[in-house]
Formats: structure tokens, C-alpha cells, sequence
């Protein structure tokens, strides 16, 4: 059982600027899901102290959202990836907006704005493993 | 193809204190793997600079590894986990002292020290993963 | 019997993961003592400015706790330790869950919680110190 | 004297999140100027400990060139800026790779490459100036 | 208009502590404003989720103003400069207990507060430009 | 009579700037501890990624005694203790150079340095805890 949880993931890496040339948009995805968690359990909560700290942890982690997908657009995606796919800088722009305050997860509890994250952070990893599969 | 991939990530999910009662072993073990490019690059690299860019990013990352460890260990598995797999807390122990100084990934070049590491959280992810199906 | 405990600390130090081989339970102690200064400082406030800001701080304290001792258990304590003291992984994880969300400091404003996780601390500083002079 | 030198900065302003909508591109550039200075010291210094240490600083300045200009391209730039500047996307994203591993800031001593980097922050913060005044 | 704007941030530049001998006043200026920032945008939105938001930035930004001004108290200014100036030390701890707490940006939300806050950081550049000046 | 200072440590305490009220000189003496400690260790190891390790280590530590002293001078220390002890400052500003790069810690693997700095984070101690015990 273990290896079907874990065949894609023999393939996941984290990032570094060294740079390793390992990438993975689950890092991003991994922290909007924690982003739409705070907000689902809030609704069935009303402890103000647990919805402040709601808050404040998913203040934390739409930053890191931001991050691993800004690592993602400035050091894996190269020249050739931008012309192929011509939609990709406004898709990294869109998705870190929608992480951010104004509209995005950091000014919100509305879970479809996180549904709104994940399905652009979904778009991004479909270019992103179409591009590892060229690569190969 | 790319739904093959994503699969298994609709249930990964990044950890928070609230908690957000989301875990996943992957981002350790994204981080273990970006320690063992760290070391693999550098066996095809006799440029000092980019050595001891490796070496810091290699401590960091290491750092990462044993930070998203601790979190399991401490916040996902309950007292009935440790009851029902006597070895975890060795197995969480040893995890991340293979991530440490000593003769950890942090004081070492040693690919095989970082796969030795891979193996632990392969192995601690066995079991995480038995638990959420148990749970399921 | 405290007191006695912290004649050692005339050899104070800090962990590094070099490793430099100094550690002291003092570290995690220190943040613990905040974290109970930031409730029983709300307990004669009632500024609702004053609490957000203490159950930050709180929050960011908890998890020097958490940190610290983690340290502890990963980079101090050695295999004949944990023989010697089969209670230690125990205590450790006792520990780290006192200053987590779910029940512990992070998630709540009961001193007495707070107090729970001194007193761990103190049977963990016991238990460090007489590994200390052990080796001595 | 210190007039004229402040007067711009009366209106110079630290981004946050809130977002406070105070941006100023010379974030980016007085990190930018600091991972210059770490090149030009080395040159005239060949202890090996200060060019170690060097190396480490302007990796982290580095860093924060990169984590300033995405904090603008994300957070202060609008789809009419992307519509009015169509090279907006791709400066930035230049000028984050030049900030980076592989042929940028982090994996070099060449001051050239300093340069091309505060050369592209200035070619944003004229775009960024010229928004700015469109606007007020 | 660009050059006039920049003509100053020619010479502004961020610190490290190689040290790159590189300092500006902006920096700790920059943080200032955006704390005082945070105040007024609260003045005018009483959604208390945005309020919270604002308290934490507030207390992080805070928080970056003191560790600017430090690092210009410790690694710019020297001796000669505390005989020629010595009302230094005293507008250094001044200034960065108005970005504290108690009495400080980080326990408030009046303006008045980051206005002196704000002035304290133009008396520290006035001196700051004018050692500059001597030095040059 | 260093013992008899610590003695006091038996209600040490972290800092936080609720503030919690609550400070301990041990902290930056923790740190410091460490950094010598990475000095030592070095003299006796001549692995060039042991030293490098260290390197970047005592860096990192050296920051901490620069932080943690800052937040005692600002923090916890009033204009009657400035009034009281006419050296604090001056005491303060070495102590933190002593921490830096240029003569401090950061800067050299010369012993003699740590342990001057350790003497200056004494005598802060010393005032600190008389300056307690006149509050008592």
C-alpha cells in the first residue's frame, strides 16, 4: 500500500537555490490546503482565541504559499517554458494574489477564494509536470 | 497523466499548530531529498564556491528535515499510535539525528547517509499513512 | 532541590548543532516562564489589544518550547539514555504536546497548563543534569 | 543637505501585507547594493575566512532582493500595469533569476552580474515611479 | 524625474554585518511608515478582521524598526562619533522603545506615537548624513 | 560571585515584548558560551567542512548575543538605571561589537575575543541583577 502512496513521490523534491533542480508545486499546495483548513474549522468554532489564532496561522501559511510558488516561477521555469505556455506569468501572478491580502486567503475566511488558490496552484503543477515529462 | 500524479496530494497537506489536524511525511522527505542533491551535485562540482554554497544549504535543508519530523512526532501521533508501534519514537529519535551534526547529513557528504535518512522517513511514513487509513 | 539543579548552570550554554556539545534546559525553561507570564499578564488586563498581542506572543513563545526541547531529546540525548530512562521519549513528547494547540499552551489562557509543562521541563532539566554529572 | 536627501523619502515606505499600500523599489536595491559590496571587499581581501563569510552574506541578500522585487511584482503591480508595461512580467523575472543560483548573484563574484541586477531594479523602479505618479 | 528620485538611493544601501560598510536610515524609516501606515488604514476600516491583521503587522514592522536601528547603534556608529554626538545613546534607546511596547508602536494605535517615532528616526539620519558627510 | 548572579536564575525567564517584564542575561550568555565553544572545537579539528560548519554557526550565534543584548538595553533597562550606571551604554555598544564582524566574534577564531565578550555580558549581568534586587 505504502508504494502506491509513495510512487509519485519518489519524484517530489524541495527546493533550493543551489540550485539541486528539484521542484515540486505540492510544497505550495501543501500550504493552501492548510490555508482552507483554517478557514473550514473556524466555521464550526466560535472561540474567539481559536479564530484569532486561525488568523494568524493563515497569515502564516498564504506567506508561504507566495514563496514556494515565486521559487517555482524565478528558478524553475526558464525562457522557453514562458513562450510555450504564455499564460504562465499571469497564472503565478493570479495565484500569489489570491494567497495575499485585498482579495486573497490573508483578508478572507470564504473558503472558495481557497478553492480559488488551489485550482490555479493545480493549473501551475499540470504545466509544471508537462514540462518535467518533456524534459525527460 | 497528471491526475496520476495529483492523486495522492488531494490528501497531502501542510501542518499547522491551530492544528489544522493536516500532516504529511512528504515535506520531510522533500527536504531529504534536496540534502541528497546537495551532496550529488557536489561529486560532479570541484568549484570550492559552489561546495560551500552546498554545504549551507545542505545544513539548512537538514534543519528542515528534522523540524518537519519533530512536528509529526510531537502533534500527529497520539498516545495510541505509540502504544501500537513500539519503534516510533526510536525510528522519529534516529530520523532526524540523521539529519543532525555528528554523523548526520549536516556533517557529511555521504550520500548514503542521506539515503539511510530517506529509508527512516519512508519508514515513518508507513506507518503515518496505516494510521490515517485506520482513522478513515 | 531546584536550586540544586541550576548550580550547573554556572556552565550555561547554548545548543548549536556544529554539534558544540553545550546544551542547557534552561533555554526551553525561559520561553515556558514567558509563556505564563503572557497569561497571568491578561488575568489583570482586560485590553483587548493587550490579549491579542499576549496570545501572540504566546503562541510564538509555545513554540520556542517546543523547539528547544526538541533539541534536546534529537541532539543531546544518546541511545543509553533512553535505556537508562525509559520514561524520557515519553516526557519529551508529554512536554512538547503541553506547549502545542489542541490542549496545550498555545490553545489556552489555564496557567495551570502552563504549570504542567514547568514541571516537565523540571523532570526533564532532573534527568539532563544527572546525565551531566554522570559524565562528569 | 538632509532635506534633499530625505525629500524622496518622505514618501518611501516599507511594504507589509495588509496591505498598508506603501511599496518602494529601494528595498531591493539597498540589498542589491550590499551583494555588490560583498564582491568588490573580496577582491581586495583574500583571507579565506572573510570570503567565506561573504559568501554566506550575499546569499542572504541575495535572497532578499529576490523576496522584495516578488513582494512587488505580486502585491503592488495590477493586470492594467502588466496591460500598460507587456515587458513587466519578463523584468522581473529577470531580475529575480539574476538574484539567484546558476548564473546569478548567489553563484558569482563577477560584479558585472551586480550590476545587470541593479541595472533591472532600476528599469522597475522607473515603471514602478511612473505608476505612481500616474496615479497620484 | 526617475534620476531626481533616485539621485539619493545612489549612495542608500542595505547592511550586512561582513561588515559591507554599507548603512541608510531608510530602512528603519521604511518599517516606521509602514507601522504608522497600519494605524491610520484602521482608522477608516473597523472590520475586525483587519484590525487583527493590522495589530500583528503593526508588531512584526515595530519590531523591524528596533532591529535597524540597533544594527546602526552597534555596527556604524564608533566611538568618535558618541563623543562628537553625545546625546547618541540616548536618541538610540528613545527611539527604539517607541517601537516597543508599553508606552510604543507596538501598544498602540496612536498616530501621534509613530509621528514621534518617525521624528526620532530624522534626528538619528541627520547625524547619520552628517558623519557621512565628514567622512567623505 | 558569578554563581551568587545566577542564582537568581532560578526564576530565569525569556524575554518577549509584551512585554512579559521578564528578562535574563543568560540568554546572551548562552550564546556567547556557544561561539566559543565553536572557536575551541575548531582548534582542535582540522576537517575544512567542520571549521566552514562552525563558521557559519558562529555567525549565527553571534547574532543572537547581539539580539538578545539589544533587547535588555532597550527593553528592560529605564532612564534611572542610564542615570545610575553612566557606562551601560558604552557597555552595551562593546558588548555588541564584540559580537560583530570587523574585532568581534563573527569576524575572528581568536579565543581572547569570546572571552572578552563573555566579561562584558558579566558586568551587563551584574548591573542587571542589582538593579532586580534594588526592585525587589
Amino acid at each position: 500500500m505504502f508504494s502506491r502512496f509513495f510512487a509519485p513521490t519518489v519524484e517530489v523534491s524541495a527546493h533550493c537555490d543551489l540550485p539541486c533542480g528539484i521542484y515540486d508545486p505540492a510544497q505550495a499546495k501543501l500550504e493552501a490546503e492548510s490555508v482552507k483548513a483554517c478557514m473550514t474549522k473556524v466555521m464550526d468554532n466560535d472561540d474567539p482565541d481559536f479564530k484569532a489564532r486561525a488568523r494568524t496561522i493563515k497569515e502564516e501559511r498564504s506567506d508561504l504559499v507566495k514563496h514556494h510558488l515565486w521559487v517555482l516561477w524565478t528558478d524553475y521555469f526558464k525562457p522557453p517554458h514562458f513562450e510555450k505556455y504564455p499564460n504562465l506569468n499571469q497564472l503565478f501572478n493570479e495565484a500569489t494574489k489570491l494567497a495575499g491580502g485585498g482579495g486573497g486567503t490573508k483578508a478572507t475566511w470564504d473558503v472558495a477564494v481557497a478553492d480559488q488558490l488551489l485550482a490555479k496552484i493545480d493549473e501551475i503543477a499540470a504545466i509544471f509536470w508537462e514540462t518535467k515529462k518533456a524534459a525527460a
